[in-house]
């Protein structure tokens, strides 16, 4: 590990998954003389605090970020907002200030005008996760093998970004740099929708048994049960992303509106194709675009990013 | 193992990823005396007997089925009927025959008029798979835990019925009885529509970097590489569904069009009251959709269907 990478004082804001993962992997790593942590929710910091994950915990997010080289606001979009207006009067000069959210304009937009002058904020964003959240979903090798992306804002302080890079290299990432524009339009296409896809077949699915009852078509009902029961058809995979936190989720297609709702559209327009392709019995269109969607994934397993899951009992590997 | 469960001779006819598998089980747990097997592709059939997949390889299917009382078709559904057509003449009195595929209804329409009066047709579908294709990929233990369907024609023969279920149980698998018109419906939500979507996004996702680039939006385009090396965010669970065997899906979609197109309906008139709620604003809308969604994973996990993988390197199993 680099000597750029160390900090005497890191302070985690919001102790979810994310945060609870930076907690155990700075630690690991023996990246900070001391972490202190606050998290609005009182029963979060108590469940936080039993299992000893921060050196301190602080009722006042104020104490949490005082004397802080390294401040993460590991909490919901929605929230850095808050967070900046909250921390600001309590920087000490030269911190760097970053976060870790799956939407990156519109948090330059609510940290940025909050800042003081001699603090550098790099926003970032790990594209990991887990569907589990809280406090004690976290685990230090979260962020091994995965990309961190960082957005620092126009003119924002070289030495901070590549110390803030450091950091994630030393937690096990790759890193990577690029404008927040650009960052969640990519993010829109390989995250947020996807997950708007499996959160709406979820509710699909779970309609059913209500819808069909409702117009009486009670002569063949598909229960909630027999979705759950032979969920291995393919459903279960979208259960598990749409298992993922709400106000998380809420916030990213709050704020990264506009990239979303041109995916989506897009997506629409394929779907159309492919609904029109079944309903004219278009066996070749079909076929066609099925054998290419196979590439992608080869390209998925050949960088590395198919997920580190095997079955137990076979040893038959995903990658 | 009941005495009922075991064979003279089983004939397994499509050496994909299902009649491997059916191989590989049925000898593990000593189901038959004699496994012969057939594929109408001579590569597979190599590529088969290289592996010492069955007992005794067949070039003609109707050696491959004679002498057999126990007949699996394991291939895309829109191929059984041809496979019914090739048996027919060959079948000894009282041979069970079955079939693997994903959509019942149109499997009885397309065998059951080409069944000799003596022979017992008891169309079959284990839900359990894998994204792999082709003989090498089976293993013993795909069905264990699963739930295999049987659905029976009206008149059935219940000793026929109960030996197949039998069979079914000794590979691991939970048996449950039911018509074809309701598989076909439960099917297509937890099954065929997911596959449907996630090759839809797929195709989204790969047509991006060439859609800008001819409209001239060339300022911010998102590669093909960078979807692939951002994949972690959610999008590459769904290319591992996309990856599945084009030509059996390309024979589900258009042999369970009915159900599949209903369920897409109501699938796009969810997403689009979800695009309204994301382009109004409406936060509390999403949110309490994404909790919603939550309570069914919550029996995904319970029902034990949430797939045996766990984390190779930390342990964290997703069950």
């Amino acid at each position: 590990m680099s000597d750029t990478a160390q900090f005497q004082r890191i302070a985690i804001v919001g102790l979810g998954l994310i945060g609870s993962s930076l907690a155990h992997a700075a630690r690991a790593q023996g990246l900070a003389t001391h972490i202190s942590g606050h998290d609005a929710d009182p029963d979060i910091r108590a469940r936080a605090e039993a299992i000893d994950l921060v050196d301190s915990m602080h009722v006042e997010i104020g104490d949490a970020v005082s004397g802080a080289d390294l401040v993460i606001a590991a909490t919901p979009v929605g929230a850095c907002e808050a967070v900046a207006r909250a921390i600001k009067d309590h920087l000490a000069p030269g911190t760097i200030v970053t976060d870790v959210g799956s939407v990156k304009g519109a948090v330059i937009t609510a940290m940025a005008p909050h800042m003081p002058e001699n603090v550098h904020l790099v926003p970032g964003h790990p594209v990991a996760g887990t569907e589990h959240s809280g406090p004690e979903a976290g685990f230090a090798e979260l962020f091994r093998d995965r990309f961190s992306i960082l957005t620092p804002p126009p003119g924002a302080n070289d030495a901070a970004v590549e110390r803030l890079a450091a950091f994630w290299r030393a937690l096990g990432s790759d890193v990577e740099i690029m404008d927040a524009e650009h960052h969640d339009r990519v993010l829109a296409i390989t995250s947020h929708l996807p997950h708007l896809i499996a959160y709406t077949i979820v509710e699909t699915a779970a309609d059913l048994e209500t819808e069909l009852e409702a117009q009486s078509r009670d002569d063949d009902v598909v229960t909630t049960r027999e979705v759950i029961k032979y969920s291995a058809g393919g459903f279960r995979d979208f259960t598990r992303i749409a298992a993922s936190d709400p106000t998380m989720w809420r916030d990213v297609f709050l704020l990264n509106k506009d990239a979303v709702l041109e995916m989506l559209g897009r997506f629409t327009e394929d779907l159309t194709a492919l609904q029109d392709a079944i309903r004219d019995d278009d066996g070749d269109t079909l076929f066609d675009l099925f054998t290419r969607t196979r590439d992608i994934r080869r390209g998925v397993i050949e960088a590395g990013q198919a997920g580190r899951f095997q079955y137990t009992e076979t040893g038959d590997s995903e990658d």
